[in-house]
């Protein structure tokens, strides 16, 4: 169909469409908007894509995305170095830390176990992670992998891992979001949120009342 | 938000959003893909975007992107260059060019007439298209602009200066698409069919039934 382009054309349109959710008419309004309105932007994006694909590698330590051999969670002296947040990806690691709830390190695992696509123990980094749970220091490991069944599972090896090695493991809560109305919420967020019930402290004066 | 990255990623992400439709969630998506699943994919499309900013460029004759000087609809010697399809984007002569209905030569405005951005008739390349008009050779002007207030004023414009060259303007048909039901057509492109009707050509013999 896109024979009437030129050739150079027609190799862009098709190159765009290596990134996720873009086909063939997205990618013919990005090469247009790119050649007619931002050359600029086109080129900026050529180099840094050049030098990103050529200099970003994995974390030694946590496997987070990065251009350095160690991240700045991992190297830096400021976080606390006790508690380790186990993540399925480099976004979930940008939540975590934008909740300003968490001051520990990383571990990133770039996926989730999932044998039937061939992501093993190894591929997820987990000997890595035994390594540094090895070399001592380490008192909790906060697994926060998603609430899938390869999520759990994954959470399960963890806390194994964990528990070999003399480290508590903990797992995040799933439960109702802040501001949820319980009747739009789902039965299976409901089912974990009543399984992981909390007992509500009140000070005994309170109770003498 | 995004600080929790390392600089070369947040300069990717940065650069990614240049593309139309992509914000901050969707080029973190593309960057995380790029990089974890498809390198090889990021580096052919780095190198193609570099050498097509470089290379691609408006056909000196009817300003459609291509690599070479004169495009290859204006260099044929199979289209008919007495007629000349002036259209808006080079993804509406795809169109026409997808339709197999046209074999004649195109004139691509790369926009519409719009004071109100700046665009004239010369942003639009009147002047060239004039000059394609004075050479002689060309019997009809095919105006394929939108169906819009500017498109509707770029196609008047047009007609008034093949007219002034002596060369007849047409507009193609704009009503109800085919396997379009009535009931379904907007208010506008019905007007439009209306106005637009035509005779029902009838053989004098069956007249004669």
């Amino acid at each position: 169909m896109s024979n009437a382009y030129s050739p150079l054309l027609n190799e862009l349109i098709q190159a765009l469409q290596c990134l996720p959710g873009v086909g063939a008419k997205s990618a013919q309004r990005m090469a247009f908007h790119l050649l007619d309105r931002d050359r600029e932007g086109a080129r900026r994006l050529s180099g840094t894509l050049d030098s990103a694909v050529r200099r970003i590698r994995h974390c030694d330590s946590c496997r987070m995305l990065t251009e350095d051999a160690i991240c700045r969670f991992c190297s830096s002296a400021q976080r606390d170095g006790s508690q380790i947040c186990v993540l399925e990806t480099p976004a979930d690691l940008l939540a975590i830390e934008s909740s300003g709830a968490y001051r520990g390190r990383y571990f990133v695992l770039m996926g989730h176990l999932s044998p039937i696509d061939g992501i093993g123990p190894s591929e997820l980094g987990l000997d890595l992670l035994e390594q540094r749970l090895a070399e001592g220091g380490v008192t909790e490991v906060v697994v926060a992998t998603s609430v899938t069944i390869e999520g759990d599972a994954t959470a399960h090896l963890i806390a194994t891992l964990a528990r070999k090695h003399g480290v508590n493991a903990s797992r995040i809560a799933y439960g109702v979001p802040v501001g949820g109305e319980l009747e739009y919420i789902d039965s299976g967020t409901l089912s974990r949120a009543l399984n992981g019930r909390r007992q509500i402290e009140t000070p005994p004066e309170e109770v003498g009342l």
